[in-house]
């Protein structure tokens, strides 16, 4: 079947090409091609260049092809059209992704199974559920076990899918959360669930540590704004919360919202309902305690207003009503209109110089050099080969990560995301969120095609479930080359063969991750020559305070009466490496000071001593030892070799882990907020024993749960021997954010950014990026002065052709599905909104 | 003048742009054009589609223009052609350059004003100097005291020029080296000459400590490599060192070579005189006295050779004799060939998947968006702007860095490169390099276009003198603009004016220098936001061991007989802020844990206190305190801030100095080879009063005067109060340098790179890159499941057009000029390896 065109030109055809001729082009034997031929390579060129004889013959009345053999000007004005930038087909290892998501129906069939009356769970539907129900939170797929996969990679049987399913169950006398397994998949007799405990420290989910199920429990919670304070707060701020659609404030909560399961409590601020409205926070909050199923039993335990503290709502009444309150001085004269346009997004300033002319765009004038299979959402791209895999709590994941036919990674997951805040009022000294708890696959969003990601990004869609039903965002990944503008290696020398450059080429696999405020960029940047940039980049919103001068050393001032909230952002990602197989021991290399004596030295002035570096490398022999900060200095660095396997020089194989941007660790030990559930944040990166029974360094209820985490990441180091055996790194990223001015209206990728590279250590006999054809080798000239010659490698660099024009932008709403698996009619922006934003901006409805 | 073609398309037109319609574009209303409209603004365009019309015209016998108005499909095929990727014309803040170099002219004529004979110098010229001669070594430009630069810029009137001119002074009784300030310039009879000291801290400058004139004062070495050493040579290693063109071995150096310039010594190592000779290492050294200017007193003081140490050349020929000598038992078969192929750059390996075609090209559809003046050599960029320079010593320096018309930095400049290595053999353990000695701008290389810089960038020239005349080095800069791939500041919002994308560019200017083996990537990388990051790529050769077992713990295996041995790379830049003025303070802001109670806390399960961070901002007031290491786990940061100046919020405006990529300062310290003259390279970054006097942390003579430095960068902290006065930050970059197997056959700049980062710290009031237009901005639909609105403000992102092919890859040599200013015959290759390899890798001439 011939390849079809596409009017869109810019999505990735879910058919194989079958165009032999660069399907299977062998390029074994040394490459060579001329400009003309690269047109000639593509069908769709081919096709395209046909349309356009047949047009000219009938319009010139001559059979000459225009575009290929321009009468005009050969190389300037008669360019081939390029080829559309689109994917070819990729050929993963195996035909099946054994980490693929759950499919729209698969879901909607095991909702129905458990459902089912034999079930016995007395469901009640997400969306019509209040929390005495029992509710399916979850339906996903559970990963295979790693031998399992490994084995079906390696031509076995598939493994048996299985799915991990959640329940919510609120309307149980002591309400709780469970885990179970139900499978094997597809649903048939042989279909089963169990509990899903093993890879859990805790058996039991308390209640009060659950995720959000619909907006409904948060309704319950504005019985705290009565009609008398509404009152109030107009009087002071000159903004109401009376449940109207034009309200003027709105309510968002900090969290963790329990310490060990035994309430659920929550400060609850008020900030002002415009664009941004975590920048206007006003000086208002109420400390809530919402333990439990039945609202009618929970309380304000406490308000705050301007420093002064209330232990209930009442008494914060009285003290307004016989005029004892304190008032924020500047606030008094409330009438006064205030601009706050600020914090939205709008264009604001003079436009600069030839800012007003798009800038560069990447352009793959031979086509896209790599390959997608969207069918089993595998990607390979020089001679590096990946699958993707996408879940509710973390988003997009990588498997099987080989090079060169050789698997380095088995996963590359990242874990968890904490954000713990400081600051001198109830809010932000008390938050510490950890954003798997919200899901940051469940809030991963659409990219921005051409913003997002460049013009010829390839995007792949991710399916994603939650209690109200699956979403299906077709822009939820993106894939895309670019020319790093900077060459691998390169030398100018004089000798044969000393002279040349290898062109630096990068794959970006990305997707974003919107949680409420915060816009989380996830990268994966790979290089030729087998190093990987693991790369985090925030924008968004900062969590704001309201600004006084008593917030001074607790971030700073953005605006007349709003700050930055200092806060520290670490993000930990599982990197299961498998170096020349599974059997790993973890390396310390570290390079220090030594005096030293040599027989060769002169007594003269240089002295009989030599003051110089020297090396120490270590094996890394248990766990307990392996909890690590990046060497002082980074004079030296960590790394996963094979003990047994060596490189042709017999030197053990291996991948370093070196810092990147912003290597750092959380600041803050001690805290109860963070006191067990995040124990991982407390270093740069650590190694353990890979299980099946530690999957995961954190888990969607351990942002509850600090007295008592689900996952306790520090019971992993139990002593056990991490020589020759599968190990796993997990490695942090982060951000000390001490927010300024510039973090105005929202923080910026140039210096919010943190990562981790992965790279060959002794892991090849030489640098591999030398097999490159987009390189080139000088040679000198015959004579002095006369240019030099040189080898492209048959490469044409200047090869141009005439690129295809972009598609216009368009931005769609995702696909939402119910339960039984059926497209919802779109929802209204505010409904998404709150979904979105859940727990970060509630708007009040009373 | 209207513009003209090139037809080289790529060289940036040296005369100025009139053409009105985009030189005096006014962008400060809402700009919008359409994707026709762009082709049109351009006379290029327009010039060649006339000639299109009129070929048209000619061969269709219709006047419809073919690809303006294609007949057949007017998106995809009827594009224009795209204006030529040419710089617009800069307008810089004052037309002539304060800081450009001489030209080949004024050099030509200070060098006849020196050598007239009432200068009474004495004067040989370089080329036929031996070291017993008065010798001319460096005639370049003094950069003009800051505030006659500062004042020029404000309009008065231009500086003075003047320049600095080295003499090498061999033919003096107690042989020396002097500094002198010649000028006003151009000569005339107002033109004096005197001694330039006040920048030195020594004020003899010892002859041992001296630079390399020209390549006989090595032959004098080879008087140490005898007959018989020759054939012991030959037997021992199979190879060659008889003074012959087919040697097979060539000899090199290590520094530095002196202590306090009252010796000058060196060990000399052999090596194969291969492609890559670094990596060839042979296990042979001797131990050399060069001391002063008479090469017949010079004695070899020792010779290694398998870890038999001997005290002169005929000990170990005696040994050798008398079948004593140990040796080396892999090279006993000594008849085997082995093939050294792999220190070359040739391409090896199988190419990867697609690898033939070449990868994507960034274009400049709508024309490239900055601007340079040639003459001043003046770079503009969505509001930054910058003077070029470029000197000897470290090449490449940026001037008067403004962004929106204010300055932010008055000099920025490379200082030094160090390498120290470490090794259990004589050379490795003893060598010391600081690469200014060798001149870093002398050893600027033009680059390789399309694989060292993007196609589309702009070359700029660069001028400098050595004692054997001038080089003027077409491309020894790059600029161009990069789409970064990925959005300063993005958010996924609901409300109105939340929902956009600013995309993220980037503006490099680049210069390499290769010294020796190693090649030094030198970039300055501009954001929109007002971030800068400055970069160090490393590339190139390693400087290799000879490869034995008891060699562990000094680097690491590269191949059968190579290592690469441990060494550190620091690199030093003097970073002269001016944060709005020339007065400014350094600010130190940490972060760290503190416990607190707060009244609103509940005695519950939270308890009463809270654990959290806080900021403490600090003043250093004085030079002593304000050598720093960067905070502990990088807790805060340093910043220059005017304490006077606050924006809008009342705070401080300031530019912070970030960590980027391998934020490391030297390892060793106390080494004698680098005892008090790189003591800059102890610190991340340190920060001491501007003065005139203090112009630079190093000099080209501290490699070899470690006891007795020219310029001892710790006296320049001597206590002084630097609170709202004119600051200098000197920040390190560097790579401890593991060497692995990938090293091989060159460095890879995908981990050997290292930078920080210049950040506004509310330096504004909020984050300018807001006011970008290549951005969009969307708005929620008005029916559920439409597609979003969105505001692109008139750029289109999908504009294209036909660009143009680039030119033909082509490198040719250098322009070289003898001291008359006459351009010489080219040299020979091998000529122009010897000035550039120098000691490092030095032909066999008896």
């Amino acid at each position: 079947m011939p390849m079809t065109m596409n009017g869109q030109g810019y999505q990735l055809l879910p058919v194989k090409s079958n165009d032999s001729s660069r399907e299977d082009d062998d390029v074994s034997s040394a490459p060579s091609f001329t400009r003309r031929d690269v047109g000639r390579r593509f069908r769709l060129g081919f096709l395209i260049s046909l349309a356009v004889i047949t047009l000219c013959a009938l319009f010139l009345k001559r059979d000459k092809p225009l575009l290929t053999h321009s009468p005009i000007n050969d190389d300037d004005l008669g360019l081939d059209k390029c080829a559309a930038p689109l994917a070819l087909a990729a050929k993963p290892p195996a035909p099946t992704n054994p980490w693929a998501s759950l499919t729209i129906s698969e879901i909607a069939i095991i909702q129905k199974w458990l459902e089912a009356p034999e079930r016995k769970l007395n469901l009640t539907r997400g969306s019509d559920s209040v929390l005495s129900d029992n509710v399916v939170y979850l339906i996903e797929a559970y990963y295979p076990p790693k031998a399992d996969a490994l084995a079906y990679l390696a031509g076995g049987n598939a493994p048996d899918r299985y799915s991990r399913v959640i329940i919510h169950h609120g309307g149980l006398e002591f309400p709780t959360i469970k885990n179970y397994l139900v499978g094997p998949l597809p649903v048939s007799e042989r279909t089963t669930m169990r509990l899903l405990t093993e890879i859990y420290h805790e058996s039991e989910i308390p209640f009060n540590a659950r995720g959000f199920v619909n907006i409904a429990e948060l309704h319950d919670v504005f019985k705290f704004i009565s009609s008398e304070l509404s009152d109030a707060l107009e009087d002071l701020f000159g903004a109401t919360a009376r449940g109207n659609d034009n309200d003027t404030l709105i309510a968002s909560a900090g969290g963790p919202f329990s310490f060990d399961g035994n309430t659920r409590k929550t400060w609850f601020s008020l900030r002002r309902n415009l664009p941004g409205p975590w920048l206007l926070p006003i000086n208002f909050w109420q400390y809530l305690d919402v333990s439990g199923t039945d609202p009618s039993l929970w309380k304000a335990l406490k308000v705050v207003y301007n420093h002064q503290i209330f232990g209930s709502t009442e008494e914060f009444l009285q003290s307004y009503r016989n005029g004892t309150l304190i008032r924020v001085p500047e606030q008094q004269s409330s009438g006064k209109p205030e601009d706050f346009s600020w914090s939205t997004r709008k264009r604001v300033g003079t436009p600069r110089d030839l800012d007003h002319l798009p800038g560069p765009r990447s352009v793959s004038f031979a086509g896209l050099r790599f390959r997608v299979d969207q069918a089993s959402q595998y990607v390979s791209w020089m001679g590096w080969g990946m699958y993707l895999g996408f879940d509710r709590d973390m988003g997009l994941n990588l498997w099987d990560i080989t090079l060169k036919g050789e698997r380095i990674i088995y996963q590359l997951a990242p874990q968890e995301a904490i954000a713990q805040y400081a600051g001198n009022d109830p809010l932000q000294s008390t938050t510490a969120w950890q954003d798997r708890h919200f899901g940051m696959g469940l809030a991963v969003r659409d990219m921005l095609p051409g913003y997002d990601c460049p013009h010829e990004a390839v995007y792949l869609p991710a399916t994603t479930h939650s209690a109200l039903g699956a979403f299906v965002r077709e822009k939820a990944i993106c894939v895309f080359e670019q020319d790093t503008g900077r060459p691998v290696t390169r030398h100018t020398g004089y000798m044969e063969g000393e002279f040349g450059a290898v062109k630096g080429y990068m794959l970006t696999v990305r997707s974003i991750s919107v949680v409420g405020n915060y816009d989380y960029g996830f990268d994966y940047m790979f290089h030729i020559d087998g190093t990987m940039e693991v790369r985090l980049s925030a924008s968004g919103y900062l969590q704001g305070g309201y600004w006084e001068p008593v917030q001074e050393g607790y971030g700073g001032r953005i605006r007349e009466h709003s700050m930055g909230n200092l806060h520290d952002h670490v993000i930990n990602y599982k990197v299961d490496l498998d170096i020349a197989g599974s059997e790993n021991s973890l390396l310390e290399t570290i390079a220090a000071q030594e005096i030293i004596e040599q027989p060769w030295l002169e007594d003269d002035e240089w002295g009989s001593t030599v003051i110089q570096q020297n090396i120490t490398r270590r094996i890394i022999e248990t766990e307990d030892e392996a909890l690590l900060k990046y060497p002082t200095n980074f004079q030296g660095h960590y790394s996963i070799v094979n003990q047994n396997k060596t490189n042709a020089w017999g030197v053990p194989r291996g991948y370093a882990i070196h810092a990147g941007y912003n290597p750092i660790h959380n600041t803050v030990v001690g805290s109860r907020r963070l006191l067990n559930n995040a124990n991982w944040a407390r270093y740069n990166l650590a190694v353990s024993l890979r299980k099946e029974t530690e999957p995961s360094s954190s888990s969607m209820w351990n942002m509850n749960l600090p007295g008592k985490p689900t996952v306790d990441f520090h019971k992993f180091f139990d002593g056990e021997n991490i020589t020759q055996d599968d190990l796993v790194v997990w490695v942090n990223v982060g951000t000390h954010h001490l927010p300024q001015a510039e973090d105005s209206p929202n923080t910026k990728t140039t210096v919010a950014m943190s990562s981790f590279l992965l790279t060959p250590l002794n892991y090849f006999d030489s640098d591999i990026s030398l097999d490159s054809t987009n390189a080139i080798l000088l040679s000198a000239p015959s004579r002095p002065g006369e240019p030099w010659g040189f080898d492209d490698y048959g490469v044409k660099q200047d090869f141009t052709c005439v690129p295809e024009t972009p598609p216009p932008f368009e931005y769609v709403d995702p696909k939402v599905y119910d339960e039984d698996g059926r497209l919802k009619e779109s929802g209204s922006v505010e409904d998404m909104r709150k979904m979105a934003e859940m727990y970060h901006r509630i708007k009040v409805e009373l």
